[in-house]
């Protein structure tokens, strides 16, 4: 058993952590840090909550949170955690940052694209970008610090790899379309999270590349091909609360059949226990996923227009942030990977 | 273990008890009996069970089930367990039907409101009805039988019964305005479940005292009175998959301060591990509730008309079926009466 | 043609009053009132509108309104209209208010229901409820200031007006479960209006006759009636945009065939245009009103409890709002009652 | 006044030429041709309509219709028009059909994408493409049969054509990312459209190429450009009624500042009633045309991957059906193009 805390509890990442961490057998949950709630009760906050736990919100303090936790799970707007992991790490606390403080290496990186420094550049040396899939597990057992990927790269990274690590795409010409629900958004109020705006109504949003997963993705295809590569991502709001499917448009570099790509894909990844590949044919969709760890994919051969189109799907929740944190969290603790996320079956209809 | 089946295993009840018996820790799921998918593989019905089960569907041959299993679960339409059980009970074979065909005792009754003979009237006496907050746990747990309550039912009369039980209400004027999401209807295809009929759209359904639920309900409340009661119970079809709220009317037959009236509640519910009330103030919704097994109880106290409001509500296809059956299950069986309903944690949002 | 103005322009009615102004025959409009946008084009701050109008936001300045309005529509939060109205009429322009400033004719009455004082009470005196059904079309005709009835008060009265007036039910026993969908809270922000606490979600708030506009309910029925009556509403929160239904409970007070109660509400509507009496055996649905100004009425009676159910329903931003506006303007300044309002076909699905 | 009828007038799209052309000043309904309901009065079918129509259903019986009508709108299912439509014709009855029969020129494309013989190939000839937007009014005017674009067309073609025209773009790389809501694919019964199936769901279908829209799509472009293209259609199904946004990635083929391209935009669309471009940094979204006949078109330049990004929405079941018949309708008739259309305003929210 070890001693876990959550600073951002009261998000929805926060109570979606709560959910699985409080279902994991290895786990206890000694801390949900809130900045709004501090001395109410969860479930008082959290009606859904009522049966399950009688801790209260306590304030974001890292030196209260290192006396009482082994492990931190930080969910915060950005800028907010990395105010608080160097105190962390330093007193020993490992930490999984479902933000995007740690996500991009490059410090001018981070900076053109959140427009402020990031505060500890020396620390983004150390993360450890927690996509288990991406094949560094070891690296992710031994950091002290894990950069929890966005959900649109998570998506879209398990979608695209096996076609770029087997060479058989443009990779210069990744049309990434995808689509998210709500809830990806965070609880935070605006005009565009009101009912009346979103339902029976949908639309794109930060078009052009000027969405922030951009660059996350970019650089997972850099590092996987060794060369820069831009991509077009394009994010729209689905009127639905959870779910987040993408359409990758891959051209074909050369002549192969589709039966080899879908092999290239069933060996990438016949050993993952959250990946699952669809026979040709068959098509997921967001709701055999809803509430689960799983991603979903199932690939097309546009033999008219020699692409390859790729869909891929998560529960932007679950896999795109609290059920990735999770898995990054066993494998740190050399618990078996998939505890405490096998129960999550998908809830359908 | 003991080793169970499901006949309708491709009916939303019948996707639910398998996403809840699949996580249960005392029991194997060897039989998928199914009118219209025999012989495919239920991870090819139903993608989003690919990861969990090698079941393929199995005919509806209650000789074939007999073999295989220590317990039938049924959720068909009404008039069809009625063809398999009695050849089960004989058989040895424990069974929980999830449809109407045992829940009404009297034989005469069953034929006035379902238009046609209960097979088997002999059953209808052995059959326990299976609301294990009603009080009567020991018969569960020596039944053979068990009919399991309907979705309006269990969310009426757990909202009424400790007001009823403590008699401060005016039994005879109970008003029960129901609330239900589109899954309750389960997945055959009508006009009125596609999509474009039910979203942005609300709508009561069958008033007037004409729903098949109206008559277990009454029996209820007569077995607690001891006298006959109607009850007035409108349905409504929610724009929502899952939940069912029910605003119950209670006039109340004396003076009695609201804070007596929250203990009685209180102490009835004490130790019931599914059903949650909620301090004055709170009022429970739906959501709350989502893909669980809890039955979330608020009450309002109404000076000026008298009234003691009720609002109750339950995840339809659990607490409202699957769980609910899961639960009888434990009783039946002498397993924790929780074991694989606690890590059913609500998904919300 | 008379040139209009509207205070509250880009709130949920306000947008919707400009829908229906902009394409009736008899009407300019000419005066955007608005807190926040002032200064903006209407088709910037909501695109929608683009093609329709280059009004621009105007701030609330009753004597700039005066200057150019020969009726003015205020659609503001409660208590704000009264600073904007009296200036107003002593500058000879007539005024409709759909918020509740006018809506109780007695002071005591507002201010316990709304904490505060009535600004003007001695302008409730002369306020007519615009309520054309109710059968005072020659007050609202004449009058200078129309207190625009609340959406539950119009769908909740048009349903029970006719059994009331006829003296057949028990109007001491009245029980009304109303159920809307979002846009009538209007467009501001709070926790209660995030897509993700709405959809898939249902639940009922201020419970228990606390909802303000239970007084304006029982003062039409106190009007109709000559004597003091409380009803019991429960207002509830439907997962979509649009659309008010109410289930009336009516105990009837005598034995009286179910043809005779439709008799007297066919006699009752006969010359209402915008009331739609369903035959027996159908029930309306909000859908069957979207986006037009019908009240479609359906009635049971349900002869085991001895009470008529009426289910009435409305577009709360039309019938409950700016719909019921235009009507009464039409009447005031003696146009056709329908003009501009017959167009308005609802839009199914 | 001309008298039209409509064969298919209980589908979705029959129910909205309805709508519209019931408040069509030019226009009488005269026949209403229904396969299921024949005998029947409308407003019972759709209670919607009680107030509307005395209209009953007819069969479908081209010599009856030929009898009454001066035009007939066919709104049925591809193959059915085309039994209908010579006798028509051949009685001097224009037709306007919304279905796919006369849309593919090519009678071997036709029968390619629909796998059966179109069944009056010499009909192809002469009937004309009714896209108004597409520069051929004048034969529109003088047409005698009229091929309804599709909805998924309308929108991509309208997104994509003033950049085809200009030459700035690689007309053989589209790729055409589309999401419709769920009226698109009517009224018929399918495990598809049950509203557990799609609420809270986003899916792809028949990816790749397969959907049949794709052949008319490329018709389109071939026609503009004088040589074959193969476009990248993707269609997906939306948790909603109406609405349908595609997102067309455009290569850009040469440098070109984003100004001039929103310049040839605007030029192309300039005296368009039905085309909304929006300013550069807004972007459209469905809800913005509910209910309306535009087309609403945003421009995105993405100069990190040189791509032309063009958001073009509709209502699917106006400008992508009924509403587009009756802008050709209007031409036809030499009525103005927008009678009928104009009150359509956006219903928002």
């Amino acid at each position: 058993m070890i001693k876990v805390g959550i600073a951002g509890a009261t998000g929805y990442v926060g109570i979606e952590l709560i959910r699985l961490l409080s279902q994991h057998s290895e786990v206890e949950i000694v801390y949900a840090g809130s900045q709004s709630h501090v001395g109410r009760p969860l479930g008082e906050v959290y009606p859904h909550l009522r049966s399950l736990s009688h801790l209260a919100c306590s304030p974001l303090d890292a030196i209260e949170m290192a006396k009482q936790c082994d492990l931190m799970f930080t969910a915060l707007p950005h800028g907010q955690a990395m105010t608080l992991v160097p105190t962390l790490l330093e007193k020993g606390v490992k930490c999984i940052d479902l933000g995007a403080d740690f996500r991009l290496k490059d410090p001018s990186s981070y900076e053109k694209w959140y427009h402020h420094l990031p505060a500890c550049p020396q620390l983004l040396e150390s993360a450890v970008y927690g996509l288990p899939e991406l094949g560094k597990r070891t690296e992710i057992q031994n950091a002290k610090l894990i950069a929890n990927p966005g959900c649109y790269p998570t998506c879209s990274a398990l979608g695209c790899m096996p076609a770029i690590a087997a060479g058989i795409i443009k990779a210069e010409e990744i049309v990434l379309d995808a689509k998210s629900g709500v809830s990806g958004a965070g609880k935070a109020l605006s005009s565009g999270s009101h009912f009346c705006e979103v339902a029976e109504n949908f639309k794109a949003y930060q078009v052009g590349g000027i969405h922030r997963h951009t660059p996350e993705i970019e650089q997972i295809f850099e590092e996987m091909t060794g060369y820069p590569i831009f991509v077009s991502l394009t994010p729209h709001l689905l009127p639905m609360v959870r779910g987040l499917l993408v359409t990758a448009y891959l051209p074909l570099s050369k002549e192969i059949a589709a039966e080899k790509i879908w092999e290239i894909y069933a060996n990438a990844y016949a050993n993952e226990p959250f990946i699952r590949l669809y026979p040709f044919g068959q098509l997921p969709q967001t709701a055999n996923v809803r509430g689960s760890n799983y991603c979903d994919i199932g690939l097309i051969v546009d033999e008219r227009t020699k692409k390859l189109i790729v869909i891929s799907c998560i529960d932007n929740l679950v896999k795109g942030a609290a059920g990735q944190a999770v898995q990054n969290m066993n494998l740190m603790f050399h618990f078996n990977e998939t505890t405490g996320l096998t129960h999550l079956y998908p809830v359908y209809p």
